[in-house]
């Protein structure tokens, strides 16, 4: 198995970026936001989605040198169009806006279209932590995979949500979830190991079961508490897609089958000044309290400790610190044709 | 069976809180929105709860002649200081404050603290609708029934949210959702009835499906997605109450028990105007069709049609509006009980 570090992540991608004529600055803004989704064990949404984001470039779906402006603002909101650019600078772009708004006015909303994929939802709510603001990302999906409740055809994606709440001697307290019940990436990844999927996952069209990932162009996925998700979903979609007058329902792209048209992905995320609110430090010490009641409380038999979101994916970035990230065979033999194409060095090459 | 007009049920509640020395302005406005919740299908956070409310303002738990002021202000943000006021009250405060900063700053968000519960979530994710806004509320459950996931302790509530997104011919979206697969109150419904729960809305401390409702105690509400659903109700938590300065947590009161303590009720009220993000009327067109996609799509076998967040609410409503409001026998008698305490008339009695 090939373990690299942050650095030689974030070097090879902004050599490949580089290479489709991304503006340097840009190229390794791009690169280290990637690499963190690795470093922090998001792996479905970090280096393994470059060949398609290359691909992408090459289709004309993601300009490298798009125009991100501001196309409303309004005191504490705004809606930034991504002008079909990389969707992690649309996003750095949005959320340094919500940041500026939010010292402003306490709080900060800003909208995005013509956004693109940005990786994983987490990456946007932790940037405002780093000015003692709490962060929310919600993103109408890449791709329909869920049905509204109690119907068949694919009107909604797994639209997910990311929320960062800071604490003093703790982790921050990070949830980063889909309102389904399982993300599309979890099918995926069962199907290439061969693996069944547990009953709750997926639906066949006749409402069965559906366990065999093979067979998962015949289902959907379900939400979280059944209709209770689909609210979410739907909700999710009209305040990301809708209201920023970006795609949503029937008009969401499906980006994984075409590379060209632009998707005119939605996004938002907000800023909440903790100062606006309180002390930041007797906030801190709260969220602090709060998790260690959590958890120090009982378990149910056969569980060693109740978790806060965010932790698992805080030990997995402490661990590749220490020791690299692994890059698994089947996506290096990916990222080496994709260096031999761009006529790049390989990951973890070296100059 | 008891049926009651709306003025009948409205004019009853406020000659209620009357008897209990609540200004009448005051009693005027929370009887308008208890009675809103009735007619709205929402019966166990309407009328429902008059007893228990007035047996609070009796034990000192809320305060009929509150100071509910702005205790933080700064820009598109507020905290609302509820001063152990009826919920409520404070809630209608703090959403007209949330618009009157919206229609300012394009957004509003308004935060409380030693607020009371306050009905159905939807109420105040419907206020903003009515100035072209969207709604968002959440808030604290006022009891916990939820323990973290793989947990045993009671550490979290239900911790709800309500979405009010307004449409053009269609009727507004509003989706009202505990973080729990069943709301507390659908457990004490099962109960009374004598029946039996489905497997999936609780568990006993052994990890085991707990079905009887009369073993309620014995167990805990389950979250919606298992730790999705905790992870929500963790942040919703956070937002609506820690942020605030309410409490969250180990410090929440549990109010069935307890009607003499402050609860320091945590609740939040976001409204965005749709003006800031584009014309109201074609935002609203678009949620039309977005309403229609859903409910023109394909159903499941078995299932007749699909339906929108708020459906079935509004359906109640054209119909109470119609036939008037049913009283259950039950509760019929314990308001009756209410009223002779009080010295006012019964329900429906009239003048």
């Amino acid at each position: 198995m090939l373990t690299v570090s942050l650095e030689q992540l974030e070097d090879f991608i902004h050599r490949c970026l580089m290479a489709v004529d991304m503006p340097d600055a840009d190229a390794r803004t791009v690169a280290r936001l990637m690499a963190e989704a690795d470093l922090s064990g998001s792996d479905g949404h970090g280096v393994f989605r470059l060949p398609q984001y290359v691909k992408r470039v090459k289709s004309g779906g993601i300009k490298v040198r798009p125009n991100i402006h501001v196309a409303r603002d309004h005191g504490a909101m705004a809606v930034v169009d991504g002008d079909d650019g990389m969707g992690h600078l649309v996003m750095r772009y949005a959320a340094d806006l919500a940041m500026a708004k939010a010292e402003e006015s306490g709080i900060g909303w800003v909208g995005v279209r013509h956004g693109n994929h940005a990786g994983p939802a987490a990456l946007y709510a932790r940037m405002p932590m780093q000015k003692d603001m709490i962060g929310i990302y919600i993103a109408v999906g890449s791709a329909n995979h869920l049905p509204p409740w109690g119907g068949t055809e694919l009107l909604l994606s797994t639209n997910p949500i990311a929320v960062g709440v800071p604490a003093a001697e703790e982790f921050p307290i990070v949830l980063d979830m889909a309102t389904t019940v399982a993300a599309y990436g979890k099918v995926k990844t069962a199907a290439q190991r061969g693996e069944q999927m547990p009953e709750g996952w997926m639906m066949d069209k006749q409402g069965k079961p559906l366990t065999d990932p093979t067979r998962a162009a015949e289902g959907f996925l379900l939400p979280i508490g059944g209709p209770k998700g689909y609210g979410l979903a739907l909700i999710f979609g009209l305040l990301a897609g809708t209201l920023n007058g970006a795609a949503f329902g029937r008009e969401v792209v499906d980006f994984n089958a075409d590379s060209r048209t632009s998707t005119n992905t939605g996004q938002l995320v907000v800023a909440l000044s903790i100062e606006a609110f309180m002390e930041v430090g007797v906030f801190k010490r709260k969220v602090d309290e709060v998790i260690r009641s959590m958890r120090a409380s009982p378990t149910l038999p056969g569980v060693d400790a109740v978790r806060v979101p965010g932790e698992r994916s805080q030990r997995i970035r402490i661990e590749r610190e220490a020791s690299g990230i692994p890059v698994h065979p089947g996506l290096a033999d990916k990222l080496d044709a994709l260096a031999a194409d761009l006529g790049t060095i390989v990951l973890g090459g070296g100059d």
